[in-house]
C-alpha cells in the first residue's frame, strides 16, 4: 500500500493511498479520513460510496463530511467506482466501464478481467482496512449518491450483519427498471436477468429488507427522477414496514449541494447505531 | 447578467452568473449563495477570495460554508481569480495571467487591457450584486485563501470603511519579498517598485492596519510558508497592536481540507461583526 497523500484536516487526517487489487487486477485508489478519536484506538467505519463519473475523490473533498465526523469519532472511507488504468476495459459513454462500475461483480467479456466492485468493497478493502488501521471493522455504516446509493443499499442487504445502519442519497432505486442498470447490467452481469435481481435495491428490500435502521434523503427537483425511480423504493420500505424513513426534499436536485445540504444528519444518523 | 446554473443548498440557494464586464472586457463568471434569511430581505454579504490556479468554483465546492452561512443570515461571493477567454493574455506558469491576477489593476502591457481585479472587486461586481440581488452592501466582510487572502488583506484595507471583518487562511502575507508577488507586480506593475507597496499586506499592516477584527489562520505544514511569509505579518500585526488574532494551526497545510477544517469559525467570526 503506498500513501499519496495525507492531510491535516479537522482534528484528524485525510489520506489518500494506492495498492494493488487482486480482485480487480490492477491498482486501485481510496481515501480514509481518520478521526481524532482514532489516536486512542479503534473507530467505527461509514463507507461512502460514490456515483457516476467519480472517483475516490469527489466525496472526499466536496461533501465536508469530516468535520462531522470527526466530531462524531467515525472514519470515513471512500473508495474509487470502478477499476481504472491501461488494459482495463472502458467505454465511450460516461454511464459504463471506468466511471461507473456500478458494484458489481462482471462475468462478461470484456468487463470480467476487472470489473469486480462488489468483491473489491465487500472483501478485498475491508481486510486491507481493518489490517493497516485503527478501524474497527466490528462497526460498520454505508452510505452512497446515486451510484453509489445503489452501491450501499445492495451491498448493505446482500451481506445481512455486516452494517449496522444505512443511508442514501438520491440512489438508483430500481435499476432493473431504469436506463441506469438496464445497460450496464445487460453488459456486465449478461441477458440473464435472474442475475440482476441481487443488484436492485427496490427488488431486495421487497424480498428482505435491512436488519436496521435506514434513511433516505431524494430532492424533489433532481433531474433525474425518471432513472433513480425512488417511488418503486419508498413503495418497498412501506410495504416491508422497514424501519428507517424515506424523505423528499424540496428543491433540491442531484448535485453535490445537496447532499453537502445533508450530510451532517446523515452523519448524525450513522453515529447513532455505530456507536448505540 | 445570465444564470449558468442555481441549486438549492442549505436554506438557501447556491447560484452561479456570468456577466460582461465592462472593467476587465471579458466576460466574468461568479458564484453567488443566498441564505434563506435572504428570502425576507437583504441580507449581510462575505466575500470569498479565490487562490492561485482557482476559479469562482473551487472554494463554493469545496469548503462547505454554504451550511454556515445559512444558519448566520450570510450572502457568500465567490469571484473569479482573473479575466480569462480567448484575447485575454496568459502565460504558461500557473501562477501569471489567468487564474493568478493578483487583485490588482496592470499597467504594463500585455496585461494592462484585461487584468483590472482590484477595481473588478472593489467597484463594478459590488454595484453589480447590489442591484440584482437582495444584498445589504452596508454590511460587508472579507476573506480568501492564499493569493486570495493578499486580496482580502489589501482591498480591506485599501477600502477603509468598506469592510467591517477581515480574515485570510494562509494569505501572501509579504508579496514585495517573495516569489509569489515579485514576479507578478513585475509583470503587472511594471519596474517601479513604489507601485507595489498598497499590494503588500505587511506594508499595509505598517502604514494604516484595518479599523475592525482580523482573524489570520496559517498551518505549520504549509508547504509554501517561505512564498507566504506569515511571519512577516504577524510581526506588523503585533507591533501595530491590530484587534484580531493570527493562529498558527499546528499540522495543517494548504490543502482545502485546511480551509475547510477552519470554515466555521471564519462564518461565526464574520457573522459577530456583520450582525453587531
Amino acid at each position: 500500500m503506498e500513501i499519496k497523500s495525507e492531510n491535516t484536516c479537522f482534528g484528524g487526517s485525510q489520506g489518500v493511498y494506492t495498492h494493488a487489487s487482486e480482485v480487480c487486477g490492477c491498482d486501485m485508489t481510496f481515501g480514509l479520513f481518520l478521526p481524532e478519536a482514532a489516536q486512542s484506538g479503534p473507530v467505527p467505519v461509514l463507507w461512502y460510496l460514490s456515483g457516476l463519473t467519480c472517483t475516490h475523490e469527489n466525496a472526499m473533498t466536496k461533501a465536508a463530511a469530516q468535520g462531522w465526523a470527526d466530531e462524531a469519532g467515525i472514519a470515513l472511507v471512500f473508495p474509487d467506482t470502478s477499476p481504472r488504468g491501461e488494459g482495463v476495459a472502458n467505454d465511450e459513454a460516461y454511464d459504463l466501464g471506468q466511471g461507473a462500475g456500478f458494484y458489481v461483480n462482471a462475468t462478461q467479456d470484456p468487463w470480467k478481467p476487472h470489473f469486480r466492485m462488489w468483491d473489491y468493497i465487500a472483501d478485498e478493502l475491508p481486510a486491507l482496512l481493518g489490517a493497516e488501521f485503527a478501524l474497527d471493522m466490528d462497526r460498520q455504516a454505508i452510505t452512497g449518491h446515486s451510484m453509489g446509493g445503489h452501491g450501499a443499499l445492495t451491498l448493505a442487504m446482500g451481506l445481512p450483519g455486516r452494517f449496522r445502519s444505512l443511508s442514501a442519497f438520491a440512489p438508483i432505486a430500481n435499476p432493473t427498471k431504469s436506463d441506469w442498470g438496464r445497460k450496464q447490467f445487460s453488459a456486465y452481469l449478461g441477458g440473464d436477468e435472474a442475475t440482476w435481481a441481487k443488484h436492485d435495491a427496490t427488488l431486495l428490500m421487497q424480498q428482505q429488507g435491512f436488519d436496521g435502521p435506514v434513511l433516505i434523503d431524494q430532492g424533489t427537483n433532481d433531474q433525474f427522477l425518471d432513472l433513480l425511480k425512488p417511488e418503486a423504493l419508498a413503495e418497498a420500505m412501506a410495504a416491508r414496514l422497514q424501519e428507517g424513513a424515506f424523505r423528499m426534499q424540496k428543491g433540491f436536485d442531484h448535485s453535490y449541494f445537496f447532499m453537502m445540504s445533508f450530510m451532517e444528519e446523515h452523519v448524525a444518523f450513522h453515529a447513532e447505531a455505530l456507536y448505540a
